[in-house]
């Protein structure tokens, strides 16, 4: 592992792997400090309290791996400790349900950032896989309560729509934690320039995944394509709003893809990802230190890099968290 | 207010009001520094998280009175700001259903306080009003948790048997936090001078109630009656284990006693209250001055009013809740 990913603060910004040892171990090898982890896409308000009562004890039983994140102190006590720290994170708001007070409990629990929907339409909004009519006037009371108990709004699988109203409605910096860039690749899942542009004019934040379907070269891309696609973001709105957001979905098959793919799991196809088989370079989580040893090549300035890999997410995180 | 009860930390370990700005006005014309304030008693675990996030809302609302309390600094702080510390505890442990995951959910939440069975059996063990197979296999598992998490066990309404065994099993002191002795009045809700004295040698505490239908005098006593009560059980057990637990349910009628003598608050009826009318005295939470003027009247030294009005649940709740 190079020195710059050893001392840094590395924080990736999505993943939604198949929560085991295994996937535990290989990213205290990726030598991630903290990890924004999902726990709920389709599960209502109890499996979700289920999720994260399983996560808890996975992170029990791992401590010497694992600790919880409530704050941006304890990414830091992560990365003194040589752990790494988990952040729990919602794909779907759908697991709020029609109640306002479910999100103050699930900051409480420890959720810290939750995308408002998941490719199709919920109470809040409409994802990017649909007609999209905007922010419903609920959507407007989850993000002000969102704000006030200080879980991060991300909009990553939300419609254009609904994701321009919500940086507009949001008091606080939200993010696409895991997107790519249309101007790459087309596709309904690509942000186009105006919405990287916008959301970072607004304060918000760009996490750039790595996610083969949407990547310029599909599943022949290397390390090196993922760093041209985060330099293509960080050319658009500079590279203090940029992060890692690397959607690793380590552990699982088919099936956990073809879940994904349909609307609520096992309704209608949405869209069909093909073989996933992320870049050369970094495959797995444990080869994350090629990511930052491919940005040195590449010529990045080691404060660039510091940035990048995880300074920029911990300062947004401190923004929104409010410790 | 006697300069006894104004600097004193004053804890109530259980009310039961109707949660609104008049209680919460009377609360702080009482001089409380901390109550644990029911919040679930027949609600399941959706029903509960919904009555917390009321409550969450009534502290915001009325925060000029009131503060949230998650440990005793809390409560160090409410006295220091001259509001009352609220804290969240149930009446009965059915709000946590049949998943351990639930436990630490509502800890989380700020819950402090939960009593396992309400009157009648649940997946725990068994109340006061039926007969008592004892604490359930998953009783243990849930005290184990309680521990853990660092919720105290209520036994208050819970049978004798169930009782002993959950005083047995648990690591961190036990409380009946709402009770009266039976070597005073007969009644189902009543404990023996034994169980008093099983509780106290097992590290546990006691809270003494006033509520009438459990009063020798009934509701003919007085304040004078509820030092007599007290003074009964710290002959028993001693000045450091025992404090205050009215069981005010001020701003209630007849509806709420038929709800609370009914299983599941709609099924059979288990026992009648009759007339509910508090103690001369202390009749509302704004009298509670009254009380120390009365332990005052009995020739209590100051260290022991000291210790009674709250000083001795505050260093229970220490232990239990870690900090």
């Amino acid at each position: 592992m190079n020195s710059i990913h050893a001392n840094a603060i590395v924080i990736d910004g999505l993943i939604i792997s198949k929560w085991d040892r295994s996937v535990f171990e290989d990213m205290s090898k990726g030598g991630l400090t903290a990890a924004n982890c999902t726990v709920s896409v389709w599960e209502d308000f109890k499996g979700t309290v289920h999720n994260i009562a399983q996560m808890k004890s996975l992170i029990r039983e791992n401590a010497d791996l694992l600790m919880l994140v409530r704050n941006t102190r304890d990414i830091e006590q992560a990365k003194l400790e040589r752990k790494t720290g988990i952040i729990l994170g919602f794909q779907n708001a759908h697991a709020f349900e029609d109640h306002l007070g479910h999100i103050e409990a699930f900051a409480d629990m420890g959720v810290r950032v939750v995308q408002l929907c998941y490719n199709t339409q919920n109470l809040i909004g409409t994802g990017c896989y649909e007609r999209d009519g905007g922010l419903s006037g609920y959507g407007h009371e989850v993000i002000a309560e969102m704000n006030r108990v200080g879980i991060m709004v991300d909009l990553s699988h939300v419609g254009a729509k609904t994701s321009e109203e919500a940086i507009l409605a949001s008091r606080k910096p939200v993010t696409y934690s895991h997107c790519l860039p249309a101007g790459l690749k087309e596709h309904p899942r690509n942000k186009s320039d105006e919405q990287l542009r916008f959301i970072a004019e607004h304060g918000g934040f760009i996490g750039v995944t790595m996610f083969p379907p949407f990547l310029r070269r599909g599943i022949e891309a290397t390390v090196e394509d993922y760093v041209e696609a985060l330099d293509y973001v960080i050319n658009l709105v500079g590279e203090d709003c940029v992060g890692v957001g690397t959607d690793h979905t380590q552990g699982y098959g088919q099936d956990f893809f073809e879940h994904l793919t349909h609307d609520k799991g096992r309704h209608r196809r949405l869209t069909n990802f093909g073989t996933v088989l992320n870049p050369v370079g970094i495959r797995t989580i444990g080869e994350m230190p090629n990511l930052t040893a491919a940005m040195l090549h590449a010529g990045w300035p080691t404060r660039k890099i510091e940035k990048v890999i995880g300074g920029n997410w911990l300062r947004v995180f401190k923004e929104v968290w409010g410790a």
